[in-house]
């Protein structure tokens, strides 16, 4: 469709409030799912990110990689092994998660932003000792899985005052010396927390949180954080979307003013949310 | 027209490139017309202004008055005289003048910017000595219609770092302590100068310049400061577009990058000019 | 009086215990009555506010002009009426107000100290939403005479930041849109409160607070507002002297050092006030 | 041996003017051959620069990663092909390369560096576009592997500015959007000339240009640029030595006053070189 | 003994933890007895401070003066003469005391540091009103003998601020106008404690506090502060260390992180303090 | 004689234009003869000096103090020798002379100023070596007196900026580690050269430049430097003034705007100088 001027000029000053409501404040975005593999999805992220740095906006990119780590193991002749959804990581795999998520996927949108004219620094939990982990304590014997014991936010709060978004990989040290893979939804949630950010926007492949997992139509735009335990019970959250919300409360408890899980296949769906009174997907707050 | 949320986002996406190339610059519009009469169009400008604020734009908005001072001189039973297009002004005069501008319509603008949610401050060419003026030398007694000897742009910087858009009336003190009345389109041609401003802005009540006056889609887009003799000679520069053509000209000799004559009666004109590649009115460089 | 060059010194010496005591700190003028016609007092008065600027005192001279707004009515044919010592201010009526006040008075300040070497800026409190005022209740309806709501002094003290002595007029925008009038008093006592101001000066046409209203001798030198109620009771405080003694009370309240009423009519007022032991006129602490 | 404590502390002040001479200086070390191998020696290394960044050197580190590039191809069954001693890299290669030097050595270092209580940040050449390449022109097509174009060092000045030694892979963005494979004594040349740097140290395996490779005690301490053309006639510069000396020469020829090949196998060569006045292996100036 | 290279680099590095433990803390060490006779080991007290200021420790130095003062004296033909240790300060002695220490002493300990391409100013209490006092009470009549009242540190801090070694000689200036002669041990205890110092360190003639005055085996090298009543009443605190060990209890009882006696005899004494585990002396805490 | 508050009030608003004149600029104040010596014009210049620092000059004070150390040296027996007006400085009495100018002296007037509320810090040529000298060449053997060879004012700048008036003993430190006594006058044209100073101040016993040596009448009150040989030829500039001067030429040659040679001997004839039309003593431009 075809815009004339003056509606463009129009859609800029009805943007007005919104960039006045969120100039100054920082969002963390976790970066993953179908926008990150559809090149016209990723191009309309990277161009979303970039203006919402030049509006004022401190955006903090933190991403994950699961689909190239995978590829990545398998060229190396290594099965990707998943226990509840967590991937089992020894030694050998653990360094190849870093290697993939710090040196590819996270150079690869460094370099993407700094195309669109953005600013943009690659950090990963090593950078100024961003992240520490311990080995996450679970039944079955995960390997290198980490869970964050520490966020020393300095590193991200430098890399803003000057100017870049923070594109994060989520791998951090451990006191042992060693390296931890970290879920990236919740370290958005913990880094989130630590910058006290307005918002926390985990981009996924779904509408948003569903009544009915059929209908698109009974998305629930609104949740109190309150009202999750209800929700699980009734069987309306579950599956997937169990670990998502769980990042959603918990940030949200630790001060976050609110978490969104927005369907990263709508071009833009970032905008969406912030530019438009109705937002887009599901709020927690 | 209503505009789907996607094509919002993707509007905003397109001003991008053109928000980059102006943030941090000085843009000087001078404010006058149908724009400032039509409560419509005024609202617009005021978006527009606010806008370019927030995404780092430096405005300053020099404005005029002339409907509003006739109307006060006609109230207290005096008539306005003009000669070439310019008002005759005895010292009475200039005293209405200096209050209805400085009093009345750059006050009445900054509440309005404030109530947009900007942050503005009005001045005049008293304040802090920003303009110092002397009679001006014309075959005809004018009274107190000055020329400006001196700019003094500190004023408007400390305004502009502080975060406010100066707000200003062209009223002058001279070196024997009167006030004089300066034309605002010159004022604004000297100040951008003095501001090293990227652009000049005079909003009109014409489409811009014709080569016929009676078609606007002769309009010329674009004109090269050394071709104005010429256009002059040729007639296509003529009336009331003489003076404001060579306040373009002289903006754009003192150093301001390109001063553009826009029409005030299209909604968003501002913006339109900033944030499109084909522009909008004439533009000379 | 000739004074004598090593007079002089001693007098200038005589003065580094006030100047030191004041130095750095803010003290508010209101400015009004004979020492604002006479052209003498005047002149005497500028002096003094450019002499506390350049040692290091933060001026803030707030001003009326009841005399020029009744002229200006006069001018346009319409009758000036009060009620209680307050103007009846109908739409036309604030819209001279604001005119002759923003426009004319404040603007003729400002040229008037830049005159004498100082740095002057004149706002409103319309400028960045400085003051915003509602309707004031009373028993006849005053039309647009407002009372404070909020005082916003970021941009007093901006200006103060970059140098300038901020020249106020007290008209404050109202959340309806409209302009309301604000005494001049309660406006400067209501601003110093909000800057913390070491002192409260409000020029008068009077010696001070006299137990005889007959004898200029019995002026009563300083008052506890503690003891204010009882003056009332006794009649010492009555008529004109009761708005005013009401601000220096306000003003003390909220945290303001100390409030003078001092005697416009005696030429360098304000720095008798300052720099001598037994000061002038009647404080209030 | 033992060194008794009256021993350390005259160390220590013999060490005064030579950090008196580096503090706020800027020198950047090329990291490679068995310096990077050798746990003690890599713990040798860490501990200098940690050193270095404490008493006020800004240190800039930049590495290679040669065998762990050539050990993550050897996993994916991809055998490493050298022309001229230079990888021939293939669009698979570059990927490795990004991912191991970016994402494995770099980071790893970082954590190093932090392990031993330095602050650290791991950069790319594509971090704020820190480097920008074409393809290199050379005989044979060795693929991804570039010549620099562009070097823009503000993001290497903030990460100092901050407080972090920025390490450095030295991988850089294509004006086509790829990457491309930097020789990273080349990029430490570069980098150390537009950072201004004091020195550009490369650690290598070799004791420093000898007369007679045969013999060590034939080591030429100090080379003059000038004398670098001889001197390669003369055979005495030649084989692997020949490509590093260059980088020397071009580092001093575009302004870094002193650029050094120092022996990596030896421990804290770093620190013998910046703290004694004979130093360490061969010296150009 | 000759140490290799190799070896003073490991001293280097092994200096890293204490100088990173130290850096940006605030030393006070007060100089005195042999260190400040000796000329060796005077000159390795300059070049320990010097060092310390380069790695980033603010050093302030105390000085005293005894043996200078009497020679003076004896000089002018006045004998010193002392009552419980201090010295009968009439007022010609007091013109002599303040005449040496701030005029000769300081000044020439300034001159040696900046020999040492240190950076140092002399101050004493007089300066900026560093040190007010009164004469002190006692049960004979010491004359100018003084109490500080009052430390006024900004001096210092500006001193610090600019890169300078403040070197302080004790006298104080009074309320009276007089100048007492202040024991150096206290006011530099004073002062340690106003600049919220990390350290103090006395330097004495002994090796600490030893058990057994005869055996310097006996040293203890660490005394908690509430220990020091019973080691009194046992008689091992006593003689000439009572008011030095007072002067360590009052530094740490008002927040002095540690109070240090140390042995001045041995060259390097300071450095070997702090940069090393075991210490020297006997250390308060 | 009694001044009126309001003549109080009329000669502080008089000094305005003077104020705003030297405000922001440097004043260096050759302090010495009887106003260094009478209590009374001792306290006067101190509370001129005083007055400088508060309206925003920036004053140095450089001191001499010739009666004292003769006073000092009497006291240890040993006489003041002069040759051509300068002292012969044998080892003893440069130790003399240090402790008795920057330890008596200079002390001293810094503990006046501040007790007359001003903030100051003394110091000598040693502190932040801010002079150098080397031997004075001379036929005859003057011992320690040195001419100045380098000026280093940062130390006198630092104490400036952080609000203290430097109080400056004109002992400077030689490359062989040796004190040298200098000039005080000679000095301070240096130092108000290097300082870019606005005014030198040198204040003596005598009125100022007299045509008739018995006639005070005859005083020259302005001198062109360029006239000065003239005026030497024609002996109206001999004896004592002939070095005064040559440091008035000196000055003004280096770039300081005027000089002046005052009466010190007249109360406040610093402030009779800096605010008044006519000023006192002798000018040289």
């Amino acid at each position: 469709m075809e815009i004339a001027n003056e509606d463009r000029a129009r859609v800029l000053v009805q943007a007005l409030p919104y960039i006045q409501k969120y100039a100054g404040k920082t969002i963390v975005v976790k970066y993953g799912g179908n926008a990150m593999i559809d090149e016209k999805l990723k191009d309309a992220v990277m161009s979303d990110i970039v203006l919402m740095q030049l509006v004022g906006i401190h955006v903090v990119l933190v991403h994950g990689g699961g689909p190239e780590i995978s590829a990545m193991l398998k060229k190396i002749g290594k099965e990707s092994r998943f226990v509840h959804g967590m991937r089992v990581t020894d030694a050998e795999t653990v360094d190849i998660v870093q290697m993939v998520l710090a040196g590819k996927v996270n150079k690869a949108l460094v370099q993407l932003l700094e195309a669109h004219s953005g600013h943009a620094i690659g950090l990963c939990g090593l950078d100024g000792s961003m992240l520490r982990a311990e080995k996450l304590v679970s039944a079955d014997d995960l390997g290198f899985v980490g869970q964050i014991t520490e966020v020393h936010p300095e590193i991200i709060q430098d890399a803003e005052n000057n100017g870049y978004v923070p594109v994060i990989s989520t791998v951090a040290g451990g006191y042992d010396g060693e390296v931890y893979n970290i879920n990236a939804d919740v370290a958005a949630a913990r880094i989130a927390a630590c910058l006290h950010a307005e918002k926390l926007i985990l981009m996924t492949d779904v509408r948003g949180l569903l009544r009915d997992k059929e209908d698109e139509r009974t998305i629930i735009p609104v949740v109190q954080v309150s009202a999750v335990p209800k929700l699980k019970k009734e069987g309306i959250i579950s599956g997937g979307m169990l670990p998502k919300i769980d990042c959603c409360v918990e940030a949200v408890r630790r001060g976050v003013k609110r978490a969104h899980i927005i369907d990263g296949r709508i071009s833009h769906s970032i905008l969406v949310e912030l530019f438009s009174d109705e937002g887009i997907g599901t709020m927690f707050y």
